[in-house]
């Protein structure tokens, strides 16, 4: 069943405005059993209010038990079956730095390696090469020219770099040349269907070339590459809800996957409140604003409890400009959880607030992990709340006579 | 979207310890409206201090209103979708016996039925032959020889008995011989494709030989056979979870469930002390334990309220001899609700528990159906369980980057 076969057909246009604001992996766990979360640590008298005329739930990301990564958390809230839509290794990379892929481009995401005189790897990330020597090497390797296509080459972050090719006759079922160990070479760029053999050619030609470009290099002087992928076919906002859709977000990755849908992507805000002022400024001009806040779950990833609490406190201080836009539908939200306790994405469900006037409260009065186990969106897959934000919003009609 | 897909990506292996430890047909009803169920009843101040540490919820076997037999309830619990993996019941019936089915055999479920002078069938189950009486038959159908195949025969209760024929060339597309009502003869074995027709031809003989074999019976003069089926075709718990898995039960039916999936059999308990002897004596070996109690199930069964509290009651106290394991995940539940008040299977969500370090803890303080309902599991499918205990276990990537 695609959710988008059912929106496609019941979506409706109205003037209603709806915001979905993003809190990174705002979910949590207790720094010690019986504790209180980030999230019910915090103080969040604005959250709280929303809690209260709102209606709150967890939303599980992908299913029970799956942590995902930025990308499938993301299209979830989004409204995109994540295990239907897969964005590739390489396609994610280049978005994740903001590059943006045309149609028939592969991406393909590279590392730096260490050979020795036989060619043999000894190091599969060239000794964690510091950021800003890899850019430098990066830079060098655009140099690469080969006949019949364009080749794009971005510096990421330490030993990590994408490679984009774009011209005719691309296709990405091309097999990963890192052999995930040492002691032996890269492997060949192998093709693994016709329409892709003029891409392995062409890797062929980029890992030749660039082998001569680090002859040099005491550590980066070999590359591998991984995740070939082209750009992620996911149908537009526009057509599967009938939004016109905005997305206000700071970093890179989180404008990549707003592109990805379809959403404009609105300003360069490098502060919560650019991104609020930008809202305002825009306010009339979309009906849909998803607003991205990272450091709830940076501050998570860290391990830093202390911060992810106060991180949650500035993100709970910028709601008052959103509720003074009065939103039809407000919700907030994560794209799933990152306890400080973990460092890491978890599995766990998210805590979820809808705000609107027809929602249906439920006995709720914070924003919590806690309280929204007694919510009255109960926990869903987090796929369904945009149908959800959009039936508050007056913006679905119904399905059958 | 098949799970196993999911986790043969994600499942990574570390040195945790998760124990599944299961109350048959765990679920219950009160005796009167506003009552207590049978484990709402029962003392378990064991399973009531793992609900306070843990997380808890109601799991639903199927799908909503759906009584499980052993089997899906079973396979469900073992993150097997019981929709997808649909197990022949001439082989439930063979593995329920302890039959070690092979690749190629073909399992039939048999039952004696009383013929007339012209053949026809007036009683299908043979007057409910009593089993010492059926065995005895079995044994003696085991005489019967076909060239060119082995014949298994092996009794069960009453009227019914198992047929399992090995050789080459044999497939499971037969149709029952069984006409579900009396005044006629049974069918003919049918082949509803080319490579299952030498079955039937061996189901045709071993029905004429049955007959000259049974001829001087009163009642059990003739056979009636249904649900052909070959060997279950699962994925390993190894293969699909990284696992290696051990099985401790009393009863077959649940030994050759769990040999299904792979699981290693633990030596032959016939209590529950000893199945927590072998759960001790085994820990090292192996990452995975499925404990199985039959008697929450066989009460509910009986429709004996008071006995099933009891067992109940049993069940919790061998708790502390797997906590004192300290196992990373330990989780509780049943296979299905077996209310005493309805005397079979039902449909009930059944109460689930779950403890480990990192599970959310919510603000239950007993084990039981109402408190589950407030349980930060919510109500889910039990095919979720296993990927729940497998993150807890941290034994799961990030899905996506």
């Amino acid at each position: 069943m695609d959710l988008h076969d059912l929106t496609r057909r019941l979506f409706v246009k109205n003037g209603t405005k709806i915001v979905l604001y993003v809190g990174d992996g705002l979910g949590g766990l207790p720094q010690a059993p019986g504790g209180l979360t980030e999230l019910e640590t915090a103080r969040t008298p604005n959250l709280d209010a929303l809690a209260k005329a709102g209606i709150l739930g967890g939303s599980v990301p992908v299913l029970p038990g799956i942590s995902p990564g930025s990308g499938p958390g993301h299209l979830a809230l989004f409204g995109y079956d994540p295990l239907q839509y897969v964005i590739g290794r390489g396609a994610l990379e280049a978005t994740g730095i903001g590059f943006d892929l045309a149609e028939n481009d592969v991406a393909i995401r590279a590392n730096f390696c260490t050979l020795d005189s036989a060619g043999n790897i000894t190091d599969r990330r060239a000794g964690r090469i510091a950021t800003e020597k890899s850019a430098v090497l990066a830079v060098k390797l655009a140099t690469v020219s080969i006949p019949g296509v364009e080749v794009f080459v971005e510096p990421v972050k330490e030993h990590r770099f994408v490679v984009v090719i774009r011209g005719p006759g691309l296709n990405d079922n091309v097999r990963d040349t890192d052999p995930q160990r040492t002691g032996v070479p890269p492997l060949e760029p192998v093709a693994t269907d016709k329409a892709s053999e003029k891409t392995a050619e062409v890797a062929r030609q980029f890992v030749t070339q660039a082998r001569k470009l680090l002859a040099d290099q005491p550590h980066a002087n070999g590359v591998t590459l991984r995740g070939f992928s082209g750009q992620p076919k996911l149908p537009s906002c526009e057509e599967v809800y009938g939004l016109r859709a905005a997305a206000i977000a700071v970093y890179p990755m989180y404008k990549g996957l707003a592109r990805l849908v379809g959403m404009q992507i609105v300003g360069q805000p490098q502060t919560l409140d650019e991104q609020m002022t930008l809202l305002e400024q825009n306010w009339k001009k979309y009906d849909f604003f998803f607003i991205h806040y990272k450091y709830t779950d940076s501050t998570g990833e860290d391990g830093d409890f202390a911060a992810k609490v106060q991180r949650t406190e500035e993100f709970d201080a910028a709601v008052p400009r959103i509720t003074a836009l009065k939103p039809d539908v407000l919700v907030v939200t994560g794209d799933h959880s990152t306890p400080a306790m973990l460092k890491s994405h978890s599995w766990h469900p998210v805590p979820t607030l809808l705000a609107a006037k027809n929602c249906r409260t439920d006995a709720c009065e914070t924003f919590g992990e806690r309280e929204c186990l007694r919510g009255g969106l109960g926990q869903f897959e987090a796929k369904h709340l945009m149908t959800l934000a959009l039936a508050n919003a007056g913006r679905l009609g119904k399905y059958g006579a």
